[in-house]
């Protein structure tokens, strides 16, 4: 029940009036802040209670507790109930529920593109979701049911849907999302604390995501460390390919990759404004 | 008579109503757009009369046309007139006024921390400098009473000023500003087009002032090309860091590094806040 978990039970609460939620976390700070929010209908201190009879499971950790919690929780599921995550990677979280869960248990992973740089249930909201982008990510062994109930379970809240296979998922994410989190933290200790003083408007938007938990964001390069290392190598290419043309005064070599850089984000905002807008 | 230049004119307009502006462009659908804006007093089409019986003149056109302007202007400039400009780069400039302007003018060098991914006298505001950060360039022979003239011009439109020798500027704001914008390219060409439909709202940030002008950009860069080379080099060090960590999965290496990212932004933005905010 952190900002992700405490905003998808608020937007249960909101679009989804049927559905009964019951919220669980391990500390009781976080227990006591739930139940005088309101973040959900009931708030249990007993992982294995919160999902006795559920039908739908959805775990809001950090993926490096995902083995833990699959283990705590996987003699206490219902057969048939759906079980989903809202992690940033997702090969791992699928080999780990195709191990750990029983097989009258369907997993799906589920990466709602929404967030902020905040955390807690504090700053959870209601219309997080709101035209936000979410992928469900599949295996071959995926269950179609499952994945066709979480589907429309996403769309409910508000969310945009596309389903891929998860090896794909984490191959994308890490050009688009993980390794952006790295560069914008290397931009930042590039510079001594006195010379950022003088930094504008510009690079405090290009280092915004370099304030996220760094617990968390250790845990999504960890689990997706691959493709992440991968991108961070076509990144330095990049950067050297700019560096070699400053480096030798090329002026239309310099201006014709800024250039492929606005036509690609313009692109990008062009998609984005068509109304399948996806939001982190 | 572009965003900066169009946007000083318009803060005089607001700000110094004592103030009579001549407003130049080469270009005459430029000159067409000022005069229905209402941009200046009087928009002229010859360059040597924009200047004549000028106190203050501010060039505020690509850096690489700086030593053709000043050639172009040197003999109309009135003895005991200031030049300056709104120029990201300031080694340069002051190399090139003292080689080209007459003895009796003098040359300070401007940098106003403000401007957009926009371009053209459309988007100038007269705004635009209110609570900025002007940063103003010396050296050992800029004369003192022509700084102290334009630390109070800059003051009176809004900004925050700092003096400060070019060298250090042109040093820092590669670090800051100039670098920056090669990272955000970089990592938007890192990716395909296809890739990008799935970024989020942090990538968008991240990735915002590659949208600005190319040739302006190639210009700031080839302009300050040692300190951005250098500046390059710090982030890819930087980079590789994160990505050792990431390949051995040092989770509590990874995690420090993303702290230490962390905490200086947060330093960045408190100073920020304190309402000496400099604006790009």
């Amino acid at each position: 029940m952190g900002l992700l978990g405490g905003s998808v039970s608020l937007a249960i609460l909101r679009c989804l009036p049927g559905v009964r939620v019951v919220g669980y976390s391990h500390r009781s700070a976080t227990r006591k802040k739930a139940k005088r929010l309101g973040t959900a209908h009931e708030i249990v201190d007993d992982i294995t209670k919160s999902v006795t009879g559920a039908d739908l499971v959805i775990v809001a950790t950090p993926i490096c507790v995902f083995q833990e919690i699959f283990n705590a929780i996987k003699d206490s599921l219902p057969d048939g109930c759906i079980v989903t995550d809202v992690g940033s990677t997702k090969v791992l979280p699928h080999r780990w529920a195709a191990e750990i869960l029983p097989k009258a248990v369907h997993y799906v992973g589920s990466h709602p593109i929404a967030g902020s740089e905040q955390r807690g249930i504090e700053f959870a909201s209601d219309n997080l979701f709101d035209r936000a982008h979410c992928i469900l990510t599949r295996t071959a062994k995926t269950d179609v049911g499952a994945l066709r109930a979480l589907n429309k379970f996403w769309s409910r809240l508000g969310c945009s849907v596309k389903v891929m296979g998860a090896g794909e998922h984490d191959r994308i994410l890490a050009n688009v999302s993980h390794t952006p989190h790295v560069v914008a933290a290397a931009l930042i200790n590039a510079s001594r604390t006195e010379e950022l003083k003088l930094a504008g408007k510009g690079f405090a938007d290009t280092s915004r995501i370099a304030s996220g938990p760094p617990n968390i964001w250790a845990d999504v390069l960890l689990t997706n460390a691959g493709n992440v290392s991968r991108s961070i190598d076509r990144v330095i290419r990049e950067l050297s390919k700019l560096q070699g043309a400053i480096d030798k005064g090329k002026t239309k070599r310099i201006e014709q990759l800024l250039q492929r850089a606005r036509e690609k984000r313009s692109a990008m905002l062009k998609y984005k404004a068509n109304g399948r807008e996806p939001i982190q």
